[in-house]
């Protein structure tokens, strides 16, 4: 006899498919669910097709989006001058968060990553080229590309080589600062990311 | 401007609602599964509306089921003399995982807990008590309750509640057993675990 009723363990097995839920966490939650009112599970059911079916890739920035191009994109308010390429959609989110970007965006997709046989051809550089081709409508004047990729191997490596690729292109190329996190104590930080607050100082 | 496209906003509020997922992981989920197959989403939409619908309560046992009464309540090569007594369905698994009980089960759902004014009203103990009425169709000859509830204070509470409940009804009540967790290091365990362990030595 199986140890659940088959309807709960398929919903074990789809949560079990989740990034960071193990089978614990999903016999968790598929139990936790069970008990809810109908009308919640139906919810979160139509949440999920909702945001799968209706969500794409703005095919101008490749963030996610419900309309393309998005409205980051489309946004007049904006500064077409100033674009941020960074990795993921999510680090999208964390810079608008802050309030204090106002230009445009680039997703990659990813970072170059050799280990994982992540070339830059599988990342969206050949588009962010595009977009820096002047005269293009898409792009009319930029400026300034900030290389906004994590502090990680990968992220640097993507920024080393995106600034190499655009720099001769006229394009002022910048990389997010390194230093202290805000808060953060002196003595807990490593001695990598103390060399790179000290290297970065700026007069007060 | 809304900081995700609604769609997502969505989804990320209805996954922060499940237990022990905050704002951070939901937003994580809900990125990871917009850049899924559709079919995978889907197939995840309609394990929750299914699992929702088609499961419900045993009438007889109160474990999660989808045939009532239960499999486990119905078949026929369990022991109608032992019934095991625990608080949550999960703990009816995680008994039936490890293959040594082969009686029938009653889930409590919860334990007495005053400082959340739970009662033994709020339980599933008329039931049981209906359970052990001899002669009745769904219990022919209840001999012996095992009280499987937690070994927290609510647990404790509850175990030791019913056992004064069952035992003027002639039936033999027991506890399961408290001791060292197989595998554990002495040197770790707590002293109350300890001294319980002391108490219940067996002569080998």
């Amino acid at each position: 006899m199986p140890l659940y009723p088959p309807p709960l363990t398929r919903l074990i097995q789809e949560l079990g498919k989740l990034p960071g839920i193990g089978p614990k966490t999903a016999q968790r939650l598929a139990l936790y669910l069970v008990g809810r009112p109908p009308a919640e599970v139906n919810a979160l059911a139509g949440a999920l097709v909702d945001a799968r079916s209706k969500l794409v890739y703005c095919s101008r920035c490749f963030n996610i989006t419900d309309v393309d191009p998005c409205r980051l994109c489309t946004d007049p308010r904006r500064d077409d001058q100033v674009l941020c390429v960074v990795e993921e959609p999510r680090d999208v989110f964390a810079l608008e968060r802050t309030g204090e970007f106002r230009g445009r965006y680039h997703v990659l997709h990813g970072a170059i990553s050799p280990m994982e046989g992540l070339g830059p051809e599988s990342l969206k550089i050949k588009e962010l080229l595009r977009r820096l081709q002047p005269g293009t409508a898409n792009s009319p004047q930029i400026q300034e590309v900030i290389l906004a990729t994590n502090s990680s191997v990968e992220g640097e490596a993507t920024a080393m080589y995106l600034a190499r690729l655009l720099k001769p292109l006229g394009v002022r190329v910048t990389r997010i600062a390194y230093g202290l996190p805000v808060g953060g104590d002196l003595d807990y930080v490593d001695e990598v990311t103390l060399s790179r607050a000290l290297e970065g100082r700026r007069s007060v």
